[in-house]
């Protein structure tokens, strides 16, 4: 039999778990204030589990203690708890070669603020580290918050990261940015624990439901690039090298037994220069259809929508490429659900309902496409939701054990 | 911040957890049997914790006291217990088109017998039933024991399965095996909890390394037919409607813009008629190279190994087709360790060499590619260990949770 066994840790173990539960119960409960007794039937621990555990969420200023407002019964007053989400306040950080976006949320999740700064043009890795340093200043002072109250910031960048290290390894979109000890210098700036993750990586945690459990969920950013963040049992993988879920190098260019092309100078995989936003772009052009430019083929996908003839054509050829490489993905994976984020998603069903029209074609199974609706916050909001997790974690005494 | 949160269950939980580390510490142990404060110091849990759970599983036949062989202490005399393997049997089989495989083992992991059952050219799904009990049968014979000795059997077949109802719903290769109630049949039959599932889900189970812990893990087989059995962290990963690892349905066959061929009449994929064995022999007749015949293509690579030129120019083209495939799979996944079993993968290193060498120039991180050392018996020794998955989480009185 395989050796599964775990042995109980004891009650420092067991304490833990009702101070998970006594939160998680606080967060979920449908007013602001629950009282103790409505927390021990939610969580089923006894009246003394959960006074014990309120007390040392009290202690760390997690939880105030409040008389309730109507209809004080006789005998004993009830005491009711209320989780203080203004406690403290989260950052989410998305880079990428031409923006940088901030978000600032509460410990409860609310979002307060999303900044966008543009990085300019050709800005290599030092000047965009003080694009960072600004924005942050920038987006805590939108939230009227101080620095000093963020409990935890996860910074998304495209490329390859070590995130154990804080280091970007390879980023072929952002000179100058691989190598710099990122979240060394964020960490030694803000005093408070510093992620850094893959963008595509961050942003399907901000499409996860939830509710939904152990779902098995894809992000699939297409944009110039394409690249996938991938939810297994409700939680992010991200394979053995940091490097799973890069579709955009999936080589279906040529026929069977032509040799793979050479590795392209700009590092863009085969299925990128194939159904990324630049190869729509010359893809337009050639065929004299609206193309707009490099960085906005959103002309194309209107001209489409208006029943031009050359544009639908076009459109109809993107989907079947994209169709083709996104059905190696679910060929493999088969997952519950799939999201487009990315610039080229932003067309809508003029290009996705064809993309699902060709995918049934390859899949055995149907699986459900639908468009990001987070449009470009994506990362940033996912970027929030893995702080979140990070101080959760920290609440629970349990180190964030790096997924 | 994401609902993650658990109630703690009680000391019922405690004490299942418990009898887990004991049950793994005794059948770790160096010795055959293990005293009761070795195990306290192998499990950190207190000796009369130990002694509790050890009693539990004495009860049930799964360990017996006995008394240490040499150098009694003075005083007390200490408890040496053992974990007897031979308590009970289990039973996995592998059900294939051509042939069924039936191994037995002992609940810990000793494979007792292996036994080849040849299923006749055309049998229907009844016909093949009847082979699979006959087979059953003889196996336990050869194994020593009765029919009621099994605690628990697994079933390893092609196509899709419905694991919870116990049926095939798809299995182009054996007309008449989907819709058939094999596992209800076979429990009725048996009396005792009977699993099936697909098979290559089930060789990858063979291929895992307990020791490795959460590995990512890849089982390609590469027969006729091509597909992957998937270990994620450990536990298998078979995708939203048990689709997942469809390898063989890939298509790569032609230019980015051809239009995907029709379905194929006999089920098989676009990628299966790429780089299958059939498409192998069949490139081997058209290059005028050893061919064998269409279920025995080992000359092609007999021929290869001596140098034939035509031979060698064609395991360079096979290799070079299955590396652009198995790259589609790995830019996903990004596995610590793929594994290739299946008839073709029979050729070794002649074959295997060159699909690393194609694979370098595709894939974006190293992989480790190692041919199976299990040959044939994976998919029933993979069934093994589900089996005693299932009377491991039996004994543990949690019902099996159906990974």
């Amino acid at each position: 039999m395989a050796a599964r066994g775990t042995a109980a840790n004891g009650p420092h173990v067991l304490r833990q778990m009702n101070v998970a539960a006594v939160l998680t119960a606080l967060r979920e409960a449908e007013s602001a204030t629950t009282s103790v007794s409505g927390l021990a039937t939610a969580t089923g621990l006894s009246r003394p589990a959960v006074t014990r555990a309120l007390g040392g969420l009290r202690d760390r200023g997690l939880v105030e203690f409040t008389s309730p407002n109507s209809s004080p019964q006789p005998g004993r007053p009830a005491q009711y708890a209320r989780f203080r989400a203004e406690a403290g306040h989260v950052a989410g950080i998305d880079i990428g070669p031409h923006k940088v976006l901030v978000a600032i949320a509460d410990l409860g999740g609310r979002v307060l603020t999303v900044h966008r700064a543009t990085v300019d043009a050709g800005a290599d890795g030092l000047r965009l580290f003080g694009t960072v340093r600004a924005a942050l200043t920038t987006a805590v002072a939108e939230a009227g918050v101080p620095l000093s109250a963020l409990w935890a910031v996860t910074v998304g960048t495209p490329g390859i990261v070590d995130r154990e290290r804080g280091e970007v390894l390879l980023a072929p979109s952002i000179p100058g940015w691989a190598g710099l000890p990122a979240v060394t210098r964020l960490r030694d700036w803000l005093h408070c624990p510093v992620s850094i993750d893959n963008d595509v990586n961050l942003a399907v945690l901000a499409e996860r439901r939830p509710e939904a459990g152990a779902e098995n969920l894809v992000f699939v950013q297409w944009g110039r690039r394409i690249g996938c963040g991938i939810i297994i049992g409700g939680r992010p993988y991200r394979g053995h090298s940091a490097a799973a879920g890069e579709l955009g190098f999936i080589d279906l260019a040529s026929g069977p037994d032509a040799p793979p092309g050479p590795r392209a100078p700009d590092g863009t995989g085969p299925f990128e220069r194939l159904a990324g936003a630049a190869a729509i772009h010359r893809l337009a052009l050639e065929a004299g259809a609206p193309a707009g430019d490099e960085d906005d083929i959103a002309p194309l996908f209107e001209a489409a929508a208006a029943g031009d003839r050359a544009a639908t054509e076009v459109v109809e050829r993107v989907a079947a490429r994209f169709a083709r490489g996104l059905a190696a993905l679910l060929l493999v994976l088969d997952p519950d659900r799939v999201v487009i984020g990315g610039g080229v998603s932003r067309a809508g069903d003029v290009l996705l309902e064809p993309v699902r029209r060709h995918l049934r074609r390859h899949a055995l199974v149907p699986v459900a496409v639908h468009p990001s609706a987070l449009g470009e916050r994506a990362v940033a909001l996912g970027a929030v939701r893995h702080s979140l997790d990070v101080v959760e974690d920290r609440i629970q005494g349990t180190p964030h054990d790096g997924t």
